[in-house]
Order: structure tokens, then sequence, then C-alpha cells
């Protein structure tokens, strides 16, 4: 069994220095968030995380969900894990009081999620997409609809699926062909729905998707889809389950990884159409899909972050207990363990310094969410959604590119060891790849960053955060010490990379977008990157101040220095380099399809 | 079945101007490579690569070989194909005539494996082994040995192996505790092996292993180790087969990928001890392993291009066919496929460039081989082998690494289906993972490089190379446009760095080696990179000629030139900028265990 331990005093610290859960705290709402409550949220997490989901991952991973006449049978353990979560009230953490839910703010809810991811991706997924379908219930849906499924969704009672995705219609949502005709108050749905994570599963009675389609009539794209929302088994009057709706799962996929979350074909009218009701306004289904689209993909990018974070401590438990080679570091005679090779320490540091910044950046995120819905002042409510429209893509895209990266890293430091599937380590490896790709590949990402983000305010928020992320320069230039001055340097390199890049990247939308998209995905990553390195120089300020002050644990805040540094030497200079990637679209829109 | 079409083209235009092939083919003792031989060797070995080889890869990964009653079986299919690649000569191509090989000079050899590796790496492995085998039977063998198992060996009719890693012992080498006995002029070998590739399998009725082992008295450490040969199956005073030795087949691994391949866990001496022959003198086993390194890491090294081109094919193959949105340059109603969206095309020229770029420096480093071997001059021989020394590890470890990154970029070039098993995109990534771990991790590869390459000679035969590859600075200078004005002012920064990098690291390996050892992965990223860069540009060049004289297709000339515009603007940079991170090691050793 391989253990996970959730690293409480990293999420706490990222909570306070990069979240200012303080401040966040003190907002009207957000009550739910004083910092006791905090701690022992995340313990009483941590429980559940490290003692009941950890020790499901592999055999999710052996036991892949499989359909049996028709039923979804998930690993074995995983339908008690989820009754234990929902019995423990986790469910309904994040979600408004209204229909039961605890109101905690995002950024810690964010903390929460990550345990769950780390522990067992595969098995975390349902309460992720249920997520989603709360949020988009509770935006748009009509008080009826969210007085019957809204409490049974936020306990967690029942759970939430999205469905977007047919065979011709990824990416392209617009290109859906999922049809819905009126009959009367409802909608009789039909059509084919793949990649339907937790389509079908066997943890609750129901399950309530929501499907996008089209009705009679309605304009071709995206502008003529429909939000619908589906049950499994209809709900009477009274509230009890009635009769099976006609949605039937066709077959699960067989999957490079998260093997344990059953990935659904399902298939809607086989017998005359399925029972829907709409959910928002007839042809505003993608208004609908927005409002869940920045919390679904912050969590996958949150996914990315929990398997740099699940993969590193295996591979720095290995590090540290498996004996080989006699190391130039090592002094006298005796046994080493391989973390004592700077290489191995080199490639720990390197997984540790991205988990350590992509978490900061999304729990900065998630406080942002927090301070858009609930900073009393309306205008600084709108500055601070600016900021998270803006920071989404970055945290998607970045931290699950980061995820693979430092899977792959993981199973580097354990030699041949690392390819044997019983050690473990080649599942984070495989489980990550998908989050590249899913809610939005990370190249549409990218063209959502340059598009909607940056170049239709002509750059404007993305300037504001630069300037914010600026001010840290006067803190590090006042600060003492070699590593300060290291961290200032490549610090201020990178952020006026991004500034140039930003400015240029706005003036070439508007005059050549085509050129600009193929510059996007290097700018993202530049963006990103030079975030991260910004919110490592601030906790690395904080930590030197907590070791003025004797606040916290010396060698916490001495290691949390050195990986700022560690990062702003190995990371930042290549980041800022990289201009000519970023504006070498001319190159690219010159490659003619013939010459592949 | 996913097909595999062998870059032919590419491959000669990388013999011709990388790896100079008309002045390999006028060196004594290479006269088989004559340009028309060349051509048709291509062209037989593509025939077996693709129409054989290639449908039965995703047959071997769903097939994985099997251990049953002590017997490996490996996936239908393959045993088949093995005796049709014996019946074809395809095994002797590369050996000397002494003993039936076909004497083809190492960069043309080179081109064909590739084809074997990228149309089946798990079925190619048995004759990558094997190979090594041969080449220390026929450096340290006896006349004797060599008479009896160097014509079976090279004919194909039995395979080697070797036989290094012990579970206590994988890049320590020198920590096993393998034994061997003398008895009479033989000796008998005890002890458990691990990770043995093709230790056991069907192919064929014999298999030669090479086994490391310690004698009695022998001094610890890699000083005491001796390598023997151990067939399976003893052979007869008169060459038929004799008994059963005593090896026994314990266990077949369970991995990430290359599942097709056997890889053994093998014990010797159950009943006694196995029958060995001692290879070489006693203790120097070590000298003998070497023997085979740089070739054996050379063809892992070329296992990464293989693995990239496939990937590379796969995803450019759906790229042109897949259909979904409407790009940004797509003009007019219709379906687009994929191909036309900036980012998509992004990806595919970074997995064709980087690809394109070690293929050339793969090709170029065996050329080194063959002057190392034939040139008639020894201080040129010399010369040529310090080159290759130098190169090995970058070939290696660049490669590898590469592989991991193209199979991943071209796994998120199919989106959702990438990430569907029965795609077989999937398979690469998984495939491509092991490439940096075995035959020596890349993080061995880096210490080699900064020790036994770079410090030991004080820098002497980089800086050599780097003087060689600064000379296409005058020909980028004369030549017209644009695009060679970015090449050269890209590749001029990164060469400049390298020449840096190298003084810093061999002054460094000299005075403190764990913090040159700390940098020394980004250093070899950076050489190889800046290597890449330069193969590229020469090819460019070459190209351009091709243009202006009408000589090829215009078509390939002027993709050659974009590809490598493209590799300039995106990677040559970053690397340049990676000189921090080179230096870093103060930082990285400063991180205490305790403190991960």
């Amino acid at each position: 069994m391989i253990p996970y331990s959730p690293p409480q005093r990293d999420m706490l610290f990222a909570l306070e220095h990069s979240a200012d859960l303080a401040a966040i705290a003190a907002l009207p709402g957000c009550e739910a968030a004083e910092p006791e409550t905090v701690v022992s949220v995340l313990d009483e997490a941590a429980k559940l995380a490290s003692e009941v989901l950890a020790p499901l991952n592999h055999v999710g991973d052996k036991t892949p969900s499989r359909l049996e006449n028709g039923v979804v049978r998930t690993p074995p353990g995983f339908k008690e894990a989820y009754r234990r979560y929902v019995e423990g009230g986790w469910n309904s953490l994040p979600f408004e009081a209204e229909f039961g839910g605890q109101a905690m703010p995002a950024c810690v809810a964010l903390a929460v999620s990550e345990m769950w991811n780390a522990a067992n991706m595969g098995w975390a997924l349902c309460p992720l997409l249920n997520f989603g379908a709360v949020e988009a219930l509770q935006a748009h849906g009509s008080r009826e609809l969210q007085e019957i499924y809204l409490p049974k969704l936020i306990s967690g009672e029942w759970t939430g699926t999205m469905n977007l995705t047919e065979p011709q219609a990824g990416s392209d949502v617009g290109a859906l062909r999922s049809r819905a005709l009126p009959d009367g108050d409802a909608w009789r749905i039909t059509g084919q729905k793949i990649f339907i994570t937790y389509g079908d599963h066997d943890f609750t009675e129901n399950i309530v998707h929501l499907v996008l389609a089209r009705t009679p009539g309605a304009p071709a794209g995206t502008k003529g889809i429909s939000l619908f929302l589906v049950p499994k088994f209809l709900v009477e009057a009274d509230g009890r389950l009635g009769a099976r709706n006609d949605v039937r799962t066709v077959s699960l996929e067989h999957k490079l990884g998260i093997h344990a979350s059953p990935t659904a074909v399902l298939s809607y009218g086989d017998n005359g159409g399925a029972l829907g009701y709409l959910i928002g306004a007839e042809h505003r289904g993608m208004e609908c899909m927005f409002t869940m689209m920045n919390s679904a993909r912050l969590n996958v990018g949150l996914q990315g972050i929990a398997i740099s974070e699940r993969a590193y401590q295996q591979a720095r438990d290995y590090a540290k207990t498996r004996i080989q080679g006699k190391p130039l570091t090592a002094r006298g005679a005796g046994d080493h363990p391989i973390i004592h090779h700077p290489d191995v320490r080199r490639m720990l540091l390197a997984i540790k310094s991205r988990t350590e910044a992509a978490r900061g950046l999304a729990y900065f995120t998630a406080a942002s969410i927090d301070r858009a819905r609930h900073l009393p002042d309306a205008q600084a409510r709108a500055a601070a959604q600016a900021q998270v429209d803006l920071l989404i893509p970055l945290v998607k895209a970045w931290s699950t590119d980061l995820g693979v990266e430092n899977a792959s890293l993981a199973v580097q430091i354990h030699g041949g060891m690392g390819f044997i599937e019983e050690t473990g380590v080649a599942q984070h490896y495989r489980d990550a790849r998908i989050a590249p790709i899913y809610e939005g590949t990370n190249g549409i990402q990218a063209l959502d960053l340059i598009g909607r983000k940056v170049a239709r305010d002509k750059g404007a928020a993305a300037l504001r955060l630069l300037a914010v992320m600026g001010g840290v320069d006067a803190e590090l230039a006042a600060a003492q010490g070699d590593d300060f001055a290291v961290i200032r340097r490549h610090l201020h390199g990178a952020l006026d990379a991004v500034t140039q890049a930003t400015r240029g990247i706005a003036a070439l939308y508007a005059e050549d977008p085509a050129r600009a998209a193929a510059g996007a995905a290097p700018y993202l990553a530049l963006f990103a990157t030079a975030c991260g390195g910004w919110i490592l120089a601030r906790q690395a300020l904080a930590a030197q101040l907590g070791l003025a002050n004797r606040g916290g644990d010396p060698r916490f805040n001495a290691a949390k220095i050195l990986t700022a540094r560690f990062y702003a030497e190995q990371f930042l200079p290549g980041a800022a380099a990289s201009l000519a990637a970023i504006t070498g679209g001319t190159t690219i829109l010159a490659a003619d399809p013939d010459m592949f």
C-alpha cells in the first residue's frame, strides 16, 4: 500500500500567505473559514484521505470500473468510501447554506479537494463533476428544480454529471446533435453522449445528468444549445424515486489511466426519449456551461497539483530508503540512500518547487473567486472576477502539464522499479495524462487566455495583475541575503518578459489572431511560470519573516526560501527566454499541412 | 492497425548531410555502404518494418509475453516475425565479415535499426541486446568461444542477453553478488539477476547469457567483477545442443510499457551452478561492459527517436483527418481537420523538429563510430573516438527524454481519443518511459558526461566539437534570407552558452564534483539541444543548396528550412538561458534530505 500524507503544513502556509485566508475569512458570507475551523477541517479531511481513499487508489487502478448487464460496478471499496465521505458531510462543504451547504470559502474547499484528488484521483472525479452540476443548477435552475435536486446533490445522496461531448463534438461543442423535443412542461431527449465521467456508477440511488442538446429550429453552433436536467430515475412529487428514465449505459472506455472512474457512453432516448427539464433559457445552454467552467477548470488544474504531490511523496520516500551507490556528496563508509545523489535531489526539488508554486497559485485563484463573490464593493468584485477569468486557464493548463512532468520525474527517480506496475508510481504517470486533455484541452486554455482574457480588454486585467506582482520587487530588494537577490533578479526578468509578451499578444491578436494563436501555448507557459515564481517569492518573504520572528518551524521556513530560489534559478530564465517562441507564429503558420 | 511508414527520405538526408555517408563509404572496410546499396537496404528494411513488425506492435501491447510452466511465450506473431528477420539476413548487417557479418557501417545500420524500433520497440529489444552481446564477445572473447558462439549470434539463430542488475545492484553495478566458482576450465555461476530483457523467449533454440559475477577472493566493487558466457543449453563439441544449463526463469515483470518484451528474473545455480565460460580476463568484466556500452546506449537513444517518429506519424495522421472546429486560419465553409489549428501545428512541429534533430545527431554519432574504427590515421581514430565518447551520453539521455515528451504531445494532439487505449497512441507514451531509465539512467549519463567526458580532459574534446559546430556560423551568415538570420542568431547564443558552461563545469568538477554533479542534467540538456540546433542548421543549409540547384524535392527542402527555424525559435533560447540552472548546484546541495 502506497501511503499519502496530506501536506497540511504547506496547504495552511499557502492559504495564509498566497490566499490571504485571514482577509477571506473576514468577508461577509465567509465566516465558516475562521482559522481554528480550517485547521480542524484539514485535519479531519486528511484522515479520510489518507486512511480510506489513498489505500484504494492502486485497487482502483488494478480493478477498473466495469459494465455488467447494463450496470456499472465500481472497484472494491469505492462505494463504501463514498458513503463515508457523504456521511462525514464532506460533499456539502463548499456550497451555499440555502440547500444544505456549509458555505466554506472556495480557497479552503480547494485545499480539501486537493486531498481527495491526491489520495485517489479516479474516485475524486465523482464529486468533482457533481460540483459543476450543482453550480450550474444553483445559478440557472428554476426554483422548482433546485428544490427537488439541490439538497440531494449537495449532500451527495445523488451525484451529478456533465454531458457535453459527442463523437463529432469534442472541443467544438457547437457541433453537437443531441435533440430535445417539447413534451408538455418537459422535454424528450435523444442522442448519444461520450466521455461521460461517472455517467453511471453504484455509489448512489440516483444520478442527475446535465445534458446539452438542441431544440427544434435552434440556430446552428453554440448559439442553439440548451441545457437539460435528465435524472437516471424520475423523481415523484413526494420526492421518492419513480420510473427508470430512457438513458442507457452503452459501454465504458478502456483508458490509459484513472481506471476506477467509469467513462461512459450514454444513449438517450432509445425508447422514445428521456424525460428532461430545461435549465435556464432555451438556447442559453452555453452560458450555463460557462458558469460551471471556471470551477471545473480550477479543479482539474488542482488534479495536476494533487498528482504531483502524490508522486512527489512516493519518489521522496523511495529516494530516502533505496540504498544505491556512494554519492559524490557522501562522507565516510556505510549505506547511502539515493537522496544523497545531487541529481536525485535536483529532481525532487523540481517536483517539490513546481508543486508548491502551482498550489499557491491555485489557492490564490480560489481566493480571488471568494473575493469576486463576497467583496462588498461591486467594482472590486468585478475586478476580482476579471482576475479569476485571467488566472483560470493558467492554473488549468500549467498545473496539469506540470502534473505530467512531475509524475514522469517521479518514475525516473525510481529507476527500473518505476517501470514496474506493482511499484505504483507508474499509475500517477498514466493518471496524470488525462488532465491536460479534459475540461478543455490545454490548447483551448491558451486560446481562451489570449482571446477572451487578454485581447478582449487589450491586456488590462493582465497588466493589472502584473503590476500587483511587480510590487514584490521592492520587498525582495529590502530582504537580506543572496537568496533573495537571486530570486529578485530572475523574477524581474520573467515579469518583464510577461509584460512585453502581453502587450505584444494583445496587439497581434487584433491584427492577426491566427499568428497570436500560434504563440498562445508558450505565452501561457511563460505567464504561469512567472506567476509561480511570484507566489514562491512571496512565500519565501513570509518564511523569512517567520525565521526572524521565530514563528513556525524554522526548517520549513528555511526550506521554503531554498525552494523559491531553486525554482527561480531553474525555471524562470528559460521562461523569460521564450519570447521568440511566443512571437514565432509566422514560422508555424508557414508550415503547410502538406509538409507534415 | 496503426501504420508505420519509415521516413526513408529524412533518413537518407540525415545520412548524407549529418553522417556524411559519402565520406564514410570511402573508408577502408566500409565498402558495403555504397549509395545504391544503402537505398535498397533501407527500402527492404522498410518493407519488413512496415508490413511485418508494425502490425504486431499493438498485439504485443495487448498480449504481453508470459511465463507458462517455466517457459516464456512471446505474443502471437512475434516468433514468426523474428524468423523472417533472420532469414532476411538483417541480424548480421552491422557485424564484421569474419563470422558472417555484412560489415555495414554503423550509421547505416542505425537507420535500419531505427525502423525496427519504431515499428515495434518491444520486439526490437531482442536484437538490440544481442547486438551488445556480440560486440562484447567479439572484443574480449577467446577464439574458441568466438568460433562456437559468434556465427549463430551474428546470424540471429541464437540470441544474446546482458545480465548485470541484481536487486541491490542497479546503477551501482559494483554491488553485485552473483558468484563464479572455478570448475576445471570453466566456472559454476550462482546468483539471481533481475530486469533481464529477453532473458527467456521462444524465438530461438538457444540463448546466450553474458553474466557479471564475482570470482572467489575478488576485490569489492567494480574492480572485482568478471564476465561469463552462460548458454541456456550447453553446446556439444560437434556444435549440437546438449544439456539444459542450470539457469531458470523465475518470473516476468508486469511493466508500464514494452509489454511484448519479456523482462525476466533469472536464477542461476539452483542445482549446483550454471556452467559458464570466462570472457576476457578475470576481474576485467567492467571493461568488457564498457565495450558494449557505447553502442547499447546509442541504440537506446535511438529508441527515443524511433518512438518519437512513430508517435509523430500517428498524431499527424489523426490531425489531418479529425474534423473539429473552425480554425482561426481557415477560410470559407466546409470541414476542417484539426491540423489547421495553429496550436496543433505547433505541437506537430515540436515533435517533428526534435525528432529530426535527434536523428541527425544520432547518425552523426554513429558516423563518428565508423571513423573511430576505420580512419587510416591512428590519431584521427582517437579523436573520433573521443567525439563518440562525448556524444553518447548526449544522444542517450536527450533522445530518450524527447521520446517521452514527444509521445506525450502526440497523445495531447489526439485529445480525449488519445487517452483511450484502443487508439494506440497511449502505448507510445507508456513504451517511451523506459528509455530514460535503462542502459544507465539519464542521471548516470549526465554524470558520465561531466566526469569522464568533460572534466577528465579539461573540456578538450567538448571544445573541439564546439569549434567544429561554430564553423557553421559563417555559412549561416552567407546564406540568403530571414530564416537563416534567425537560425544563426539563436544558434550562436546557444553555442556560446555551451562553451561557457563547458569551461565552468570542467573547472568546477575539479574543485567541487558534487556541485558540478548538481548541474549535470541541465548541462547535458543544453549541450544536446545546441547540437540539435547545429544539426538542423546544417541540414537547412543543405536544403537551401538543394533548392538552388533544383536537387531533391523542393517541398522537402523548404520544410527542412522551416523546421530548423522553428526549432531555433522554440528551443534554443530556453536552452541558452539555463546557465543559472547549471551553476545552481549550491542551492541543490544546500537542500538537506530532511527538508523533503
